[in-house]
């Protein structure tokens, strides 16, 4: 057994004090409910060659694999709720009723994920059985993320994606009186039915797989509360956390139980996604800090969340494929595995104990540099493999708020001559000489300084991928940057300000 | 010894449970270091006329009165600092040397302050120590509050109120190469001499006076540490902190230690000021998380302050007198009792242990409502007084954060026609059919819900104190609001909101 096996044994890691130092720090990969179905559509399978998938994560950073088997409905037989080919007419046309409400060029892509789960179903074969048994075998955690409120295509009712209960139950949405945000017709868990009408799903993959860790994931889509009725829905939603590690005690104690809440933590409070207390109460082992989708939260405050949860808890800090450096900006872009480094690094740096990937996966939801897939896997879930390597620090802003909370987003920024800006950002350990990068609308600023320390221009910057669109003014940082880096611009002519970056030289 | 006293009794209250239910919740009071010399300039004083000043605060729900005694100077003889009346000729006209910076219609007033601390030290009169011993006589709890970096006008380095070693140490700034904002001129912590420096006065507060307590006011002005060098300059804030501590327990193990920070944790601790960490490591007794002076924070995050802090610190919420509902709403407008009411309840139900006043004095800086300074006093330190009276919650927003840390704000907040938008605020303990109330630049709103119910359109209201200068619509919420309500607002036509508040129907 070697040393990086020895470690990923639960038994023992279990075992392993937290805070010992080095820390010993992993990625956590998330497999969604669809994209192995899309991707492998009309591919023949074996349960050797579904097994296989699995393999690519062996051997690299990645400790637990975390399995999305549902959305609405499940991608796998499940005898409780709706499988996603509930409905479907193998033998029927594209047109089909249950593909009748999608779009009609987008029809044949809808079925192929419906598709490939029926047939497999039709085999007998069920794919998360084959990986949660492979990932066993090459050392890794196999664990089932169960989506509690995925609102994907909600705003068309008869989508072939929604559960019969979604669509029997507009009474029991959290904002019944209104469609104004799609996030208005998720299922409200102040009712009863709603919590009992989960618990069956979680009671069945408890009970159906033999796995290590079950993941309840509360972002997607974040929002299961009725407005201003957080607090007493959330304290159903602590009760059905707790129902659920009781579950999993009575299968076997050593089972571990995750959540994935809001990156800010006065959002997940006032979401009634408590997962610190949950933490703190001794009912979770994992702890995921995520935005939900839009972009990449660079600002995780990790200590803040450290304090709140715990030494004893798995902290990992999520990330999403996307990147922006405010809400409104376009257009999307993804990361890169420059960008990964960056928010690795610093949240490692921050004590994180895990960095979790979402929407990395290995073919169509991927990062553009997809050959830079093996890498991810081998370098972003430790500082040692990180250091010494390009990477760049961007300025975005958390994604997800309560009602009515504000939101915070340093850019943009539009300033008048002579008028200064500040803006605040993460790199994580030193960079020598670090690079800044400002994405400016209108004419170069007078002067830009690093913690206070005046820097020199450095032409501009072109095709950064992520970028933005306006150009790229750069400066050399005569001094190294760690942690905290405070950039101040004063302009000499009106400008505006999309982005801000500071990048190890290259 | 009646029950007030006995339970204001130091060692009795160090006994005393702080979770113990129902919880025994009190008012600070702070005192600043100019109001009564200049309020009571010109007048005759003896001991007892000076003494006299704290009786107003006795049988109040006052339990700790916070003496201020300096900014950059102070206002008593101190013998390691410079006196407020160093430079001054009490027979030199008002153009005399030490006011000459000062606007030429400035100087009757500022010399009232200097002048009349001068003639109390000319007799021999220490204010502060005749105003702590009255204060125990009284049952109160005698505290000083040191102003850590108070830049009271920085903009005029001449200006009398400015120290020698603040003007001989421009290079000591925490932004020495600039000066776009009033905090640019702060001294920097990070210099060992500026820790010096105010160590000696630390020592003479302890030394000198029978204090019951010392209070590091941090929020005066609230930055000590160059941009970007808060974490590092922090750690010596936090030794700063420890070795107070130190001094404190070798005068006598019972003298308290109190710290102001900032309103919201992450902004405390990317400022240098852990006050969190503080009480956790039980180097400090009272916790007051307050906003500086710009607006009150009628959303403290009460709850997330004690889990970080912990049980055994007293949780203070700071006020402030103004009220804005975000920072560029003009005009400056002042709490009334009823706002105070509102923000006091809200707070204390969140489990503050006290409400802070911050510049509720006796006259000038006051409530324009001063009628109702004695009842301020008698009910909004507890729940119980405070239940069932008229009260008024709206939403405003912390000012201040870190460098570059983004600001949060909801207001003001423009709408298109059909749009919706979300306020979220904290109204304390249950309110029965509740007003609320839009300040609106253009037309009213097509539909106005609080917690999902539709509310009633109940007609205009005019002349609040204080209020929007925009026309104030108001609704009548068919159903109790407790805790937080969340309102939805859809447009009719264009318009802008620029005040939301819940009230008590009167």
């Amino acid at each position: 057994m070697d040393r990086r096996s020895f470690l990923t044994t639960t038994a023992v890691a279990a075992a392993q004090p937290k805070a010992a130092a080095p820390r010993l720090t992993h990625l956590c990969l998330n497999e969604d409910n669809s994209h192995w179905f899309f991707t492998r559509a009309g591919q023949p399978q074996t349960a050797e060659t579904i097994s296989a998938f699995i393999d690519q994560y062996a051997n690299t950073q990645v400790r637990e694999i975390l399995l999305s088997a549902n959305s609405q409905r499940t991608s796998f037989a499940s005898k409780v709720w709706d499988p996603i080919w509930k409905g479907y007419d193998p033998k029927g046309p594209d047109d089909q009723p249950l593909f009748q409400s999608t779009a009609r060029e987008a029809r044949p892509n809808a079925r192929k994920w419906v598709d490939t789960a029926w047939r497999l179903a039709e085999q007998g074969i069920d794919p998360y059985q084959l990986w949660i048994a492979r990932a066993r075998q090459k050392g890794l955690e196999p664990w089932i993320s169960m989506r509690m409120n995925d609102l994907h295509n909600v705003d068309d009712p008869a989508s072939y994606m929604h559960s019969t209960y979604w669509r029997e139950h507009p009474d029991q949405r959290r904002v019944p009186w209104r469609f104004a945000d799609t996030r208005d017709r998720a299922l409200d868990f102040g009712h009863p039915e709603v919590r009992a009408y989960h618990l069956q799903l979680v009671r069945e993959y408890i009970d159906r797989y033999d796995l290590a860790g079950l993941e309840l994931d509360w972002m997607r889509f974040g929002f299961h509360c009725a407005p201003g009725q957080e607090a007493e829905t959330g304290r159903h939603i602590t009760e059905f956390v707790r129902e659920t590690r009781r579950l999993l005690d009575r299968k076997n104690r050593r089972l571990r139980l995750g959540v994935r809440v809001p990156s800010r933590p006065q959002a997940a409070i006032e979401l009634g996604m408590d997962g610190a207390q949950w933490a703190r109460e001794g009912i979770i082992d994992m702890l995921v800090v995520t935005p939900f989708w839009a972009s990449i939260d660079t600002d995780i405050p990790i200590e803040l969340w450290r304090r709140l949860a715990g030494d004893k808890v798995t902290l990992a800090a999520g990330l999403e494929l996307l990147i922006r450096p405010y809400h409104a900006y376009r257009p999307l872009q993804f990361n890169s595995i420059e960008t990964v480094r960056g928010v690795a690094s610093s949240l490692l740096s921050r004590g994180a104990d895990r960095i979790y990937l979402f929407n990395y996966m290995d073919s169509q939801t991927e990062m553009p540099d997809r050959e830079n897939y093996p890498a991810l896997l081998r370098e972003c879930g430790r500082l040692d493999t990180l250091a010494g390597k390009p990477r760049r620090h961007i300025v975005t802003y958390p994604d997800t708020q309560a009602p009515g909370e504000p939101t915070s987003e340093q850019l943009p920024r539009s300033l008048q001559p002579k008028q200064w800006a500040t803006f605040r950002l993460h790199c994580g350990p030193a960079i020598q000489k670090p690079r800044l990068r400002l994405g400016i609308e209108g004419e170069a600023p007078a002067e830009v300084r690093v913690n206070g320390t005046p820097c020199q221009p450095s032409g501009r910057d072109e095709d950064l991928k992520p970028g933005p669109k306006e150009p790229v003014h750069a400066w050399t940082v005569p001094q190294a940057v760690q942690a905290r880096a405070v950039v101040d611009v004063q302009a000499r002519a009106p400008l505006t300000i999309h982005w801000v970056e500071v990048a190890s030289s290259t």
